[in-house]
């Protein structure tokens, strides 16, 4: 059987300069922390990394920064959907130049209310394009945020012509309902939570892992929620994913991207991690001490 | 007092050439038909003319080629709004190179439920980093597709920080509550409908004019409506902004790009300009005809 990503994989933030460039130097060491810490993998270039603030020449200098400092491949899981064809083949043509060992991709999320057709010819064209037996697409299901769903009738359709291309997805509508129907109706589908609190109960359906934003500062409670349910210890598993959910719940009463910056400069001592680009705000001083005394009332220590 | 963009401008239509480049000379044709047929200005690189599915790279070319063939930029107005800082600040600049009278600014659209502080800073940002005194930016209110609203709060802060640069918006929320209270709110600002049937009633209540879709096959019923307006011809301005409600009825009842598309081919007698771009499908053959005979049935020759 093949084997590929599984496991817990950090929605990877993106640090940047204050002149709002990418900082590559920042970006690598956060990468090599959260493999320390008990990453599988690394989904950069998501939604929790800004990527859709990006221009392509960015995307592609951070793949390149990650290569250059001998971030291994077969740990990264980059994003790659953008709204222009061009852009997506691109750009995933550059994720497998780096050993990338799948890509997690968005449809174009422009245009509403396109039909499957549609989206079948989006993901179809690249896959072609692309043209390479290493490619291993990771759908993104995240209707909240693009605004564009994937229905298991286009999944199916793109499992029967891919089969070999289309390995997983990751399902962030935070529906479990939906991904356990994932699970059942694609057995070979990998199928990922993007929600914290659903970690664990997509496991017991048959799930394979978990990428998420709040991994950046708690990847250790995801790895040990892990760790503890392949090993059968039912009780500290749910213990860990009970942790989880309950820090997720803190994290997201807040901006979530610009609460995990702020985290993470607390923590690095290094407040350049504040920075994020537009339409995205740093939190204010009065949310950021509310998130830090709420933080301390669940003995959180990132 | 300060000339500039109003009336009927068309959101232009991009042809597409088989390997779905987008085609120069077509567009360069299609442009020229309408000035020709009576449009004040061509909005490019919009909704209507899948700019969103673009790299940046094709859509500087086709500024490049509009230029190139002589295409007047005081009547241009193109789309310039990216999802990514970068991409929005070189599309912009490169549409002041060639002249453009204003260019049509979507806020960036990935993030959702971002703050007026952030669309604000992103505005900002791409305004000062632009740097230039010529820049005319029309805003582009359009919560239906961006899944991003434009509100009166955040304009009013743009107005107030920029009032040499902010020059007007495109409403196309259908809302014409909304346009009367942003031509209230703010005189100097410009005020477009996106909507055909909206055109005559935001007149009516001191709007700038229309920037639509239909106008790629209707510009000259448009462009009578707005001058039987301008001369004070009621009866004949209604007459006539009741034929364009009726012809946006019926294109929109089908998806309206591959509509629109659809009537160029017929019209032009040209198969090529039946191509969009995934996630966009043409229309089937049965959609086609039942379009046809509608437009048969309301005497419509485009």
């Amino acid at each position: 059987m093949e084997t590929g990503p599984k496991g817990v994989f950090a929605a990877v933030l993106t640090p940047f300069n204050k002149d709002l460039t990418p900082d590559h130097e920042g970006l690598v060491a956060h990468c090599r922390g959260l493999l320390a810490r008990g990453c599988d993998g690394l989904a950069v270039l998501g939604t929790t990394g800004e990527a859709n603030s990006l221009s392509l020449d960015e995307r592609l200098g951070i793949l390149e920064a990650l290569n250059d400092a001998g971030i291994p491949g077969r740990a990264l899981m980059p994003g790659t959907g953008c709204c222009a064809l061009p852009d997506t083949v691109e750009l995933t043509r550059r994720a497998l130049d780096v050993g990338a060992a799948g890509v997690l991709m968005l449809p174009p999320f422009y245009y509403k209310s396109v039909s499957d057709d549609g989206l079948f010819a989006a993901y179809s064209e690249v896959i072609e394009r692309v043209g390479d037996s290493r490619l291993r697409v990771y759908l993104y299901h995240f209707p909240q945020m693009s605004a564009v769903p994937l229905s298991l009738d286009l999944i199916e359709r793109l499992l029967t012509r891919y089969p070999g291309a289309i390995a997983g997805i990751k399902d962030s509508s935070g529906d479990l309902a939906n991904m356990a129907a994932l699970v059942r109706a694609f057995p070979g589908l990998r199928v990922f939570s993007g929600a914290d609190d659903l970690f664990l109960p997509l496991l017991k359906q048959g799930g394979a892992g978990c990428i998420t934003a709040l991994n950046n500062v708690a990847c250790a409670i995801s790895a040990g929620t892990w760790a503890a349910w392949r090993r059968g210890e039912g009780e500290k598993a749910a213990a860990l994913a009970g942790e989880l959910s309950a820090l997720r719940a803190l994290v997201t009463s807040f901006p979530q991207i610009a609460a995990l910056k702020e985290i993470m400069a607390r923590r690095d001592k290094d407040t350049g991690w504040r920075t994020v680009r537009p339409p995205l705000v740093r939190l204010g001083a009065k949310q950021a001490g509310d998130l830090f005394r709420a933080l301390e009332d669940q003995n959180f220590a990132p």
